[in-house]
């Protein structure tokens, strides 16, 4: 079809690789990524479709400083951490984290089955990202260039991605 | 929790208005609409959950100049419609509408069940709607405003939305 993409998540190619810096790479190997929205030539917003495999998270818990999240769940269990604490969600569960709070979330699956949601997040520019509970930020800093910094505004070195 | 908003679906009220002219809304009647992210706090795209009972379709069949759409399909089973013909799309279908492509489409519930899908859209500014099978367009005439317009650009009398 010509103005419609159709298709299956399983068509899209999997990967649980990480564009943070090396030392944080290691905690996203139970997390999967099929980049629908991108397979399917949308520019606007990225969907995701995020599997958690047992004892894995979704990210770093993190947040945004101008790029909405939405997420809905569609498989299995997760545990929602937010500056609040912890919360059970589970298929049919919407969660809508609206930029700029400062409050970092991430999801969690202490179960022993993959958990599976649907992620959409737009494209605003200039967009920050901050994680509380790690010496990281994607930000920008003295020469306005975005790039992975130390909390103090120092550049990671630049590493090949995986 | 101060950062994120958790609900399910069935908090968030569910409608069948539409704001196109009064005489294309009859056809929308069997369509229900929940805007979850909005219910979330979230300004910078939409996702509704759309809910087609039988005989019903989920919108005229359009086109966006602008903005991206992406569908996910959570239950029953739906016709998709466009230019190439028609297509049945059932849970787990993904299906992208990249902007810009002219291709107008719709899905239709031609089942005895009610089908149900997620939509995300973004919110470019200067969109444009356009609608092949029916004279209505949603664009800016000579007079640059956004309005509902007839095919050779008159503006339809403003009615209250219902």
């Amino acid at each position: 079809m010509v103005g419609a993409k159709v298709f299956k998540p399983g068509e899209v190619s999997e990967s649980n690789s990480s564009g943070m810096p090396e030392e944080f790479r290691e905690n996203q190997r139970k997390r999967f990524n099929r980049k629908l929205a991108d397979y399917a030539g949308l520019k606007n917003f990225g969907v995701n479709l995020i599997r958690v495999i047992p004892g894995g998270q979704s990210s770093a818990r993190h947040a945004h400083t101008k790029q909405d999240e939405f997420v809905y769940v569609l498989e299995g269990e997760f545990v929602l951490v937010t500056d609040s604490g912890r919360q059970t969600v589970g298929p049919g569960a919407c969660i809508g984290f609206p930029a700029g709070t400062g409050d970092g979330h991430h999801f969690l699956n202490e179960t022993d089955r993959d958990a599976i949601f649907l992620v959409v997040g737009d494209r605003t520019p200039g967009d920050e990202v901050t994680y509380p509970d790690i010496d990281v930020e994607l930000k920008g800093g003295c020469d306005g260039v975005r790039k992975w910094r130390h909390k103090d505004g120092s550049p990671y070195p630049l590493k090949e991605r995986g």
